[in-house]
């Protein structure tokens, strides 16, 4: 098992595109990805799609003979990964397995989703197909009202209040201001997002993350490979873990912990050799406000019922305790369902990189990135490391 | 990278299962390859479910977390692998890459796909994702049209005759016959296949693989965990391939050969340190007669415009130069898309344990199973070999 290197970077910007398809997306982040490692596009011998719905929404499945033959890159080897909204991060997990076999010394983990100008049908209903179609969908729940349930149950439970976990979207918006892939660039105040619309009591329409289109990728290579390549800085991809809980919220013993988050923490923490303590530089899916909370805490950043205090102390600043989404997060970069956990390393990159610009950390080296599926039925984590 | 074992399979009869839904069908198979493997359920560390259409048909995407769920085992890394047709295949691939990392010492891979029944659409604009859906799909050609314009230019081009490629369904149908999980257990004739009804012409109904629902699943350990079960006859997988070509059809150089075929070929060949005359018994993609006998000419088993020749000559019979589709192939065992790939595994591997009765071919070593997904967008390429 060698060691697997994150060489490029590339992204569109996450936005309503109603000029581009999933093609042209998808396409456009890996030629970004491939020119940013600064190889050639022949090197590329295997490809990982992260998506959720382009078969329900655009009618088209086969991304990754699609993706290969848009980038002119017919016979590599390629398959698309869903695990719904983490589907992002369980491509990144396919590449990493792909890498660490031995089998391919360089591949590409795309993630895209499109939830705009969707011919065949809503995006609402493509959502909902992260849960059980029979069992709940039919019921009438939509993925929103399921995360509502989450929120009054933590509410009651610890006795928090809304003001303190709706703050996770004004610290979202404040980051996405300067980072130029994000869906929105403007600063939203506490006042706000409580008075936005209410979408399913008590989430507020600016509580939830926005439906938006985008596309972005990874170039993944063995350590050998990297090191022939002429970086300044190295990205490790030094962990990578993927983890179920019971799909369906219903089913749960709590609805306040995401067994899944904790199961595939462990692991991936024990393939980097580092602890929670090792963290420099964090990104949760923060699909919702009361998400991003319950994230610090199943991470092990915060005691149960408490990660609202981080956030309210401001240690999630770029220059607190454990900086988070410092490019935007869910909330404001955007979450572009499959592509989430693919822009999540993508920012994480940026900032080992120190090319975060107004957002940038200080120095980080270690960074995790969080990618969940439904309510947590999957869990991604990847851990990334500044080698020199 | 340490061997790949296949231990258990498991699968259900292919049929239109009306009281059955797709998580029945998984998670059925399911239980049955791990029952075969003998192992405890709990010992599953990873699952890939290889699907095509169930977020188009049945309005439901997270498999990986519905399968782990309603198998009892959350909390084991799970997603879906989808490369349309090539679906089943891929996840082999994907249970190959984790056991090979070293990650995984013990995974299933699982192929389903239900075609019948679907609540939110219909089969033939599901099975027309696999190509190309803003030019081809939306251009009104359905995935059998694609195949008929294959067809009518083999025989321009070979000079063959219809009766000499439809001859494939008589064959797939023979062997289905002594299959209990096949589709259709009755003979058919050639004169029934060639006066049945013009699909797109020249295909005839009884020339194409019918939609049906089903399961299959497979547990691949690693060769440490393998070996210390309680065993009479080991199988390796001892080669494991994916490759793209052209995703349309309308875009290659040559309608009558897949490329993708030739490349996975040449891959999974070197992993397995064989050569095609090493290959004992065979599973090709037969979706449509015709590619039945592409598929022997690009696997090197006949020179181009000859395949038909073996059909003819009866060296696809299990006592044949080339054991082919020995268990009914697409047509007649049939054809549940993302599940096939799998299922062409699990009819190998009964015959390398000698447990395919009337089927039986003499003493088998080496097979090989080619999955197909579109006309070829994908090929897998999986190659299985007995060991005491």
């Amino acid at each position: 098992m060698g060691k697997a290197y994150i060489v490029g970077i590339g992204a569109t910007k996450i936005d309503e595109h109603w000029e581009k398809g999933i093609r042209d997306l998808m396409t456009e982040a890996s030629l970004r990805a491939i020119q940013d490692a600064g190889i050639s596009k022949k090197e590329i011998q295997a490809i990982f799609v992260g998506n959720m719905s382009s078969g329900y929404l655009q009618g088209q499945e086969h991304l990754g003979s699609l993706l290969a033959t848009w980038l002119g890159l017919p016979g590599v080897a390629a398959n698309k990964v869903e695990a719904a909204c983490a589907s992002g991060g369980a491509a990144v997990h396919a590449a990493y397995l792909a890498v660490k076999s031995g089998l391919y010394d360089c591949v590409l983990a795309v993630g895209v989703e499109k939830l705009t100008d969707a011919p065949t049908s809503d995006a609402t209903s493509a959502l909902i197909m992260a849960e059980d179609q029979e069992y709940v969908a039919f019921a009438g729940f939509s993925f929103v009202a399921l995360n509502a349930l989450v929120y009054r149950e933590y509410m009651r439970r610890f006795g928090v209040r809304q003001e303190d976990i709706a703050l996770f979207a004004v610290h979202d918006h404040k980051y996405a201001a300067n980072n130029p892939l994000a869906q929105y660039n403007k600063p939203v105040s506490l006042e706000d997002v409580l008075k936005s619309p209410l979408v399913a009591d008590p989430i507020r329409l600016l509580e939830s993350a926005p439906l938006g289109d985008g596309s972005a990728a990874l170039v993944i290579c063995s350590e050998e490979k990297a090191r022939r390549l002429n970086k300044d800085v190295f990205v490790e991809l030094a962990g990578s873990a993927l983890a179920t809980d019971i799909l369906s919220l219903h089913d749960r013993p709590d609805l306040t912990t995401l067994s899944a988050t904790v199961k595939a923490r462990s692991m991936a923490f024990k393939q980097a050799g580092i602890d929670v303590n090792d963290i420099d530089i964090l990104e949760v899916h923060d699909a919702f406000t009361v998400l991003g909370v319950i994230h610090l805490e199943d991470l092990g950043f915060a005691k149960k019922g408490e990660g609202w205090k981080l956030l309210k102390e401001g240690q999630l600043e770029k220059d607190g305790k454990i900086p988070t989404n410092t490019m935007g997060g869910l909330k404001a970069r955007g979450h572009p369902v499959g592509a989430t956990g693919v822009y999540q390393i993508y920012d994480l990159v940026t900032q080992l990189r120190g090319d975060a610009g107004a957002n940038q950390v200080p120095d980080p080296e270690i960074g995790l990135a969080q990618s969940v599926g439904g309510v947590g039925g999957t869990v991604a984590i990847n851990v990334v490391r500044r080698v020199r």
